[in-house]
């Protein structure tokens, strides 16, 4: 088996990129990480080598011997790479800030995977990941293609159905947080707490879950429903669920379902934030630059605590984790984004979902989870619909579209506002959406 | 062949029953009725004798020898029925009226078949028709039950799944009125156009518009799209639809549609009615007494148009029209609610969908549709999800099964609305529904 | 409405035309029939002339006002056909008697449809009738292809999947056969039964039968199993079907069931046969022979009776029934091969079913059949995996495909016998096989 | 976690049990086991008592404190089981050899498990299994059922659908026998490989195979079909496949695949074999006879060598390493017979499959597969109907039933020798098949 494995990171100079380093570190053991190639644009050059220099320190700290590559050809980066791992925002931060804002100003919210931002984060990143993929074909047909760009389920799709990489896994950090937020709940280690994953990204169901293998769903609605714990359900659920639909629905939603669940609510919270706060974008740009700030010092040589709050928690253990069962042939059971193949009934086999799996060397094994329960199968497929709606539109350009796409969107309240915001966002993003201006300009 | 049938028509006190007495007067040659035996309840005494003299001042002035019968007592209108026609009301237009006014109190449209007031239609309705199928199982076990009564495809799929008749079908004028207004729109009689309907019942599409066998289906959706036509499509239509989302759905919706795809405007404009003229039950009310002070007339002998306003235009013939197929095995095209049995993909077998069927005697075969376009097969699902989870509360009384039905309805804005909402409308309706309050005064 | 229709009939010189002449006449009034393009290969020509002088005299004497065209030339008469029928036979009935002699050495049933001479009769056909699409392409988009030639579910999916041409429809006389059998066990007229059909060409079930709508099947399947019309049965079933079978199966076979169980009988009956009165080719041979003497009488304009034992029996009734159905947009119910979008669960959408379907200007509507009973369900699926594999040989020209469907079909009792069937009918049928020599000849 | 655990083993004077026996000492440190019950019926007692006393000797040399204890009580062994496994041969070997030889006389292979001695085998074993599960529902209802009695897939699916005891699991050898094979073949450990399974009880294909977790499908297919491996894979395969039947079926057949796609060939071998050395049933007879003699040997106190001979090879090591998996909750792979929920499209959920599946203490949970290769599609729909319909002939005792389960069998030629050997067969078994006499002795 070949030793020495080559990395590269699209998006390499995200504040995430340190936390991936510690993935590395610590289980260098079993996956032995030569190099790791972190790759990003002209304008992120600056927050590159600042990420990078840390990224040095952190290896050399641990004593492990992984060479740390800067670039920005992305040719080089992918040239025979054995996994590569996206995190790229097309537009960055100020992008995500539009897509939320310009929605608020109909009355909608923004939401930057399922909702009207996430079709036009779609709009903007599925041209560059089929991009990367033509290259990927060429440069490096035999690595696996790890996405932690959002929205994860449709990049995975697009890929599986727009390009010829096969070997691609949408990857989100909510499962293994509900895992270890219930685990929390039931005081127990994370390892000994498993749940049936099985829905789309953002949009993903706890069908059963099980403590040493033995179902304690009951249990845990009990625990979740219970006045006693509701600040700690409301710190890894959001608001909060009313205990009779806990009850009735027989399913552990997760975080994102609040949007589709209390859109009152999650608006108005929305609303008041913007007015506040800012957006979560705006929040995070402030928190990005306080991270920067830190990841400068030259005495840092080791992931700042400080990251955890920027939201992405676990993303390093879940990706690298990931990673290592593939090259390992670990065979164990993780939830990731990839092709139904029947796992989930309903949902075209040929579709993206995200679903536990058995992560194989040949990648994730979906498990076979029938039937949806009835009550979620309609929204289910109604994100669904949406994603492949908005990949279509992604893909061709076309404006209605992605007006279509923006009126089946559960979030959006009418094809009338559908088509003002539409509007509005695609000047907004002009520049990252040469798909829908060219024929125009032409 | 059998001469001389008998139809049974529970709540026969309707303001609707001189459109079906002149359906069956003018279809007298192919559908021998002998006896029409119209049957109300207690409260509807009234009203029945008065529709009653009508309906007998009718047919004699037709000249027609159909007996017909009033009648309080259920039994024996159902005794050796051929035709069991469904038309009552639980809980009278005041029940409706409640439906519309208390979710508009908490923002919600309330809408009477597939929204918040549908459920409570549904819960208050299901358990009367479980009745009449138990009484028609012993009474009239060869009949068939052709249900107008609303929610028509929840009544449908209630009797399919809950009780031993399998002979029901469930008619709605939607789809006819759909039909009629697009021959209108291209200037041709209604006989040259047929639509490929698939969905459920006020969730409809026209999947593909035929003139003379030959598809026109663009160009129906450039007329619909066309400003110069735009006043007769807001009449058809409602408020008419944004031009790129038709060309983009590459579908026809049916009127329901609005309610999903413009919640915003339906919402302010039931907000705005309810304020000025009333709820439509509200308006209904009036126009019904004043339809009551016509039919009371001596000298009135046929159908009075004014009746046409009432919204169920075209009833008569669609009902006519299937209960004839039927007795005659005309095998003629009609869109009804039925046991979908794969003629729509992703929706059980067992289900009941609104869809183009053949008419035979043994009753409705529905056309292979095969898979629904993919924008439309979410929203189509979600509807579905909502039906079924509210039937299983109908039948159950259970009330946590009553408020998730309510949170999954896509026009509910969270758990906890649907909570008050679900609290109020049962505390409302109390009367009609034993089924959740029988446990408690145990 | 276009008035005076263009017919191209390919194969126009078989034996069958005068029974097609006759269909056109007996209907001109609702198919007004102007050219009749009849159209052959030069090995062919004697006999096109002189089916072709018979069908002059048969308009003739019927007073009607159809131009009858004989030519060699296939463009010619495809050029801006409304329909094209197809009647070919690829090697004629020589090729025919190989398919059915050569397996019998090894021990095989020859089938010429279904079974392993079905599977050379697709390998020579399917590229001529993909030619014959290109050129319709071209020359007559919108006409549409009626296919009678066998095996004709192969030939309709062939197109299907591998052509452009999406208006064809394949057809059988088998259905309307088993239809009219029953009528006469039945003792009434042919118009007052109808079967719902479901299966493939060759392999179709009746699953319930009607007589004036009513479902007569238990009282069919009784009398189908009576011994005192056991002779009768014989007629219409082959051999016939052990009575304890036909009642657990609770389905009606047809005929062509014959070869699937009871494999054993038809073997014996085949072998028999061919040491006597030669195979059905042969037998067939002398038959056209003969009828092709007849056919030169210059005084015969009538179709001849004795072309009725021919076997293509109710073919014209069959067929211009169809193309009348179609042109006249009248949505009646006929049994045909077409796409399945669904009717039958387990197919998939994309295959060629024979079910009973609603004939419109818009093409046949298969109606939502579900489920296959489960005891016919394995044998559908196992002849339509036979189908799709053969097509795809047929396609391709793959040794080792059309082995597969060789080893999967259920005539064929083990792979070392398919591999000798295989090479020895490839060597026979080189000529009309070059997909599979040309790459060797190069 | 409870500590010492209860097996209830059902036909415990098998032959097989040293195998079970050996498999618990070499895994008793991952599975506790305290009691080990062998059961019994009257006939079986001195087998029991001689194969009990070997497994006492052989705990006892082990050194291990696994109590053994023998009985003919089967309520006292199921009591507060933890697991259940099943080995009873309802009518012992004479039973067998009947299935085998009865079929024979009408040139019909017998097949133990999806031929006729199949059908007769399910219809003896299954009213047995569920009044086993009626008292496990009594008894032990948290207990797992592993089944190793024949047809496994047929008892697993009897068990689900007509008992109310969902913890089942069927086992059988084939799979990992195949992956053993396969080992051998490529000169690797077994560990280091494994195949995608998908398919029914002993109709199960490797989908794919995996070396280190890569694909080496191709390169085995090209080693299966070398010349120089023949005698290699004869020995594994049996008879030996045309090697271009593999390279286009592109999945590997499992050894009872001879059965079907080498008919002819194992028929003739099976008579051969009838007539000298006897049918399998009559050899193992004389290969028991000799193992029982050798277990009465008082010094004998490990699982003899010669067991091997007997067939059942690696059942210990698959039986224990299954319960070792389940008690653990191991999530390792295996391929076992289960609920398929999915994981095979066009099966039905709730039918039994042998797929690989994550072995967990909730279960086994099968890997999606989504759709077999069109090429054996067919076939295992077709014994999937014959299993099905043979379930309900074995619940209902109907004898239309019975012979439509004959006559669909793909080994079967034709209704009328189904029906010859039903009849004999039905005699021959009368004492182990009261469900179809009762109703003619009343």
């Amino acid at each position: 088996m070949k030793k020495g494995l080559k990395i590269a990171t699209i998006g390499g100079g995200s504040s995430y990129t340190p936390e991936l380093v510690e993935g590395f570190i610590k289980r260098y053991n079993e996956l032995p990480v030569k190099e790791l190639w972190l790759v990003d644009i002209e304008e992120g050059k600056e927050k590159l080598e600042i990420v990078g220099d840390l990224a040095k320190r952190m290896v050399e700290k641990a004593g492990i011997p992984i060479d740390i590559y800067l670039t920005l050809d992305r040719e080089e980066a992918l040239k025979e790479a054995d996994f590569v791992t996206t995190q790229f925002r097309v537009g960055l931060l100020d992008a995500r800030a539009k897509d939320e804002r310009i929605p608020l100003k109909y009355g909608v919210i923004g939401q930057e995977t399922n909702g009207p931002g996430g079709l036009f984060k779609a709009l903007r990143t599925i041209p560059v990941i089929l991009d990367i993929c033509r290259e990927m074909e060429r440069l490096c047909p035999n690595a696996w293609l790890i996405n932690f760009t959002n929205p994860a389920g449709m990049v995975t799709e697009a890929v599986l159905r727009y390009s010829n990489i096969e070997k691609v896994v949408g990857l989100c950090n909510v499962p293994i947080g509900m895992e270890m937020g219930i685990a929390k709940l039931l005081s127990v280690e994370h390892s000994r707490v498993r749940i049936d994953f099985a829905g789309l990204n953002h949009m993903v169901y706890g069908l059963d879950v099980y403590l040493d293998g033995i179902s304690v769903k009951d249990k845990v609605i009990d625990l979740l429903t219970d006045p006693r714990n509701s600040s700690f359900v409301k710190n890894i659920q959001g608001l909060g669920w009313e205990p009779a639909f806990l009850k009735a629905l027989n399913a552990l939603p997760c975080p994102y379902h609040m949007y589709y669940y209390k859109t009152r609510d999650m608006l108005e919270k929305d609303l008041k934030n913007a007015e506040t706060e800012g957006t979560r974008a705006e929040v995070v740009q402030k928190l990005e630059k306080e991270l920067f700030e830190l990841y400068k010092d030259p005495n840092l040589n080791v992931k700042p605590p400080q990251l955890e709050k920027r939201g992405g928690a676990y993303y390093s253990d879940a990706a690298v984790r990931l990673i290592t069962s593939i090259y390992t042939d670990k065979r164990d059971i993780q939830p990731v984004n990839t092709r139904n193949n029947g796992a989930i009934a309903s949902i075209p086999d040929d579709s993206a979902v995200e679903v536990s799996c058995v992560i194989t060397k040949d990648g994730p094994k979906p498990m076979a989870m029938g039937d949806l329960p009835v009550a979620v199968r309609g929204l289910v497929q109604q994100i669904k619909s949406f994603e492949k709606v908005a990949i279509e539109a992604a893909v061709t350009g076309d404006y209605n579209t992605a007006l279509l796409a923006l009126i089946i969107n559960p979030l959006v309240p009418s094809d009338t506002v559908a088509k003002q915001i539409l509007d509005e966002m695609l000047e907004a993003h002009k520049q990252y959406l040469p798909q829908f201006f060219k024929k125009i300009s032409v």
